[in-house]
């Protein structure tokens, strides 16, 4: 039975990823700053509950040995734009890392963000250069940097997993799909959006973390995996698809927000590293 | 009279930028770790001698106003592939500047390295994305994404110059050149090289020292500017060019050393955007 260290689990993919991470026979030692919100959830009795705030604690010997860790942890989320993201995250980040490999951990997936690309537009290859626009995506490109070089020194198996596009149960109220959700159930007249043409790669949360737990309990291929449905859609097509699916109507407002300027117009993720993956 | 805060003023490069900027007329504010070192020069009486270590010193109102800042310091060289570049120097560095700028700097010259395009071949151009295969080089590179995220909260005049190879009194001992002419003086009977075959762009140190300050002294070309002869050399022939400028000679033992392993065989840099520089 495999133990596997799991940080952020109480955040909207932890809580996804511990589930599948149980559904797999493995024993899950879980943290997260916010054990209030982890304790809400039926499988909080299941796993080995360690608090730990990786902004301030620094013994990570209170994880015990554990065979693998998932670190999904990241704070200041979605403020993009903050310094925070490399001022305070990044050396907070790469330290407890650093301390898990220097305790003996030698398997490590990390979720990584499609935002490293930067704004390059199509399909999206791991092989790609990274052209972080933001200090968010900066701070995960430089975390991946650091952690290879460090791999260097001490060898353990680096999976980095970069994130597209997500929505289910749990996810940001800001999200675009809560949004319509609110519109749909506050009866507005009708759904404001951006001009919807964005091309995007989106996945349910639930794939989602069946794709990371994929990665991370096996070791053949390492590095960069896109993790990404490999099939772009455009906004107003994500929002039709729900509303077809849900059986409820309500109208476009479209173009009433502008598009974000920290992303390009038409990118999604080529998934065939994943799919190798048994 | 521009007043020009320069960093690391005691090392090989900082004491050639000292005259340099003293014979443009500007009022030079010098800083260094290695006070001892800046005083043997003849130059320490015609500057503002400010000690700090930007390891442990943090209250940059010791330097007063400067006009422009030109930062060459960096510590832990020549050993390229130690951590300490990115685990210690990145955040010092960074918080330095960001301190300079905080307290009203609002023009900044740095030294960047070649090495920032990695293991890339041929010639290389300030728009190619940087690929750094070594913590010194991902350390820089880093350091100049994390300045040109900070130049958008704040604005300042920003000047990344990229250091190919330099030679000239004063630079390490372990460099091709010096190494040479201690053969010679020793008498060796041979010169014990590379294979020399590898591709190369050196320039004079005073030549090295006369573009950063020309770089700094001017606000119309900045960001990423490759300092570089733009004319490419192998090593063999800059050893062959060196042993004829100065009328000596020793047989050269080819192969001895092998190629390194964290450069590609043939790169220069372009030298386009320097020379736009009135």
């Amino acid at each position: 039975m495999k133990k596997v260290l799991v940080t952020g689990c109480s955040g909207f993919i932890g809580n996804y990823v511990v589930r599948q991470l149980l559904k797999n026979n493995c024993q899950v030692i879980a943290t997260s700053v916010d054990e209030g919100k982890a304790r809400h959830h039926d499988w909080f009795p299941l796993v080995t509950w360690v608090p730990f705030n990786l902004q301030k604690d620094t013994d990570v010997g209170v994880f015990g040995q554990p065979d693998a860790v998932i670190h999904l942890a990241w704070e200041g989320l979605p403020n993009y734009k903050s310094l925070f993201h490399f001022e305070e995250n990044l050396p907070a980040h790469y330290h407890f890392l650093k301390s898990l490999i220097a305790n003996g951990v030698t398997d490590i997936t990390v979720t990584g963000t499609c935002f490293e690309y930067g704004m390059q537009e199509g399909m999206l290859r791991e092989d790609m250069p990274a052209l972080p626009a933001n200090p968010y995506a900066l701070a995960k490109d430089t975390l991946r940097k650091f952690l290879s070089e460090l791999q260097k020194l001490y060898p353990f198996d680096f999976k980095w997993v970069r994130l597209f596009y997500l929505y289910g149960e749990g996810q940001n109220p800001n999200s675009i799909l809560s949004q319509l959700q609110k519109a749909i159930i506050n009866k507005e007249p009708a759904f404001k959006m951006s001009g919807g043409e964005q091309v995007r790669d989106y996945l349910p949360v639930e794939k989602v973390a069946e794709n990371i737990v994929k990665v991370a309990l096996q070791n053949t291929i390492t590095g960069i995996i896109n993790c990404s449905s490999g099939t772009p859609v455009t906004v107003k097509q994500l929002v039709q698809n729900y509303l077809q699916e849900n059986n409820v109507s309500i109208p476009l407002q479209l173009g009433f927000y502008p598009y974000p300027d920290y992303e390009p117009m038409a990118f999604w993720g080529d998934n065939t590293k994943l799919k190798e993956i048994r």
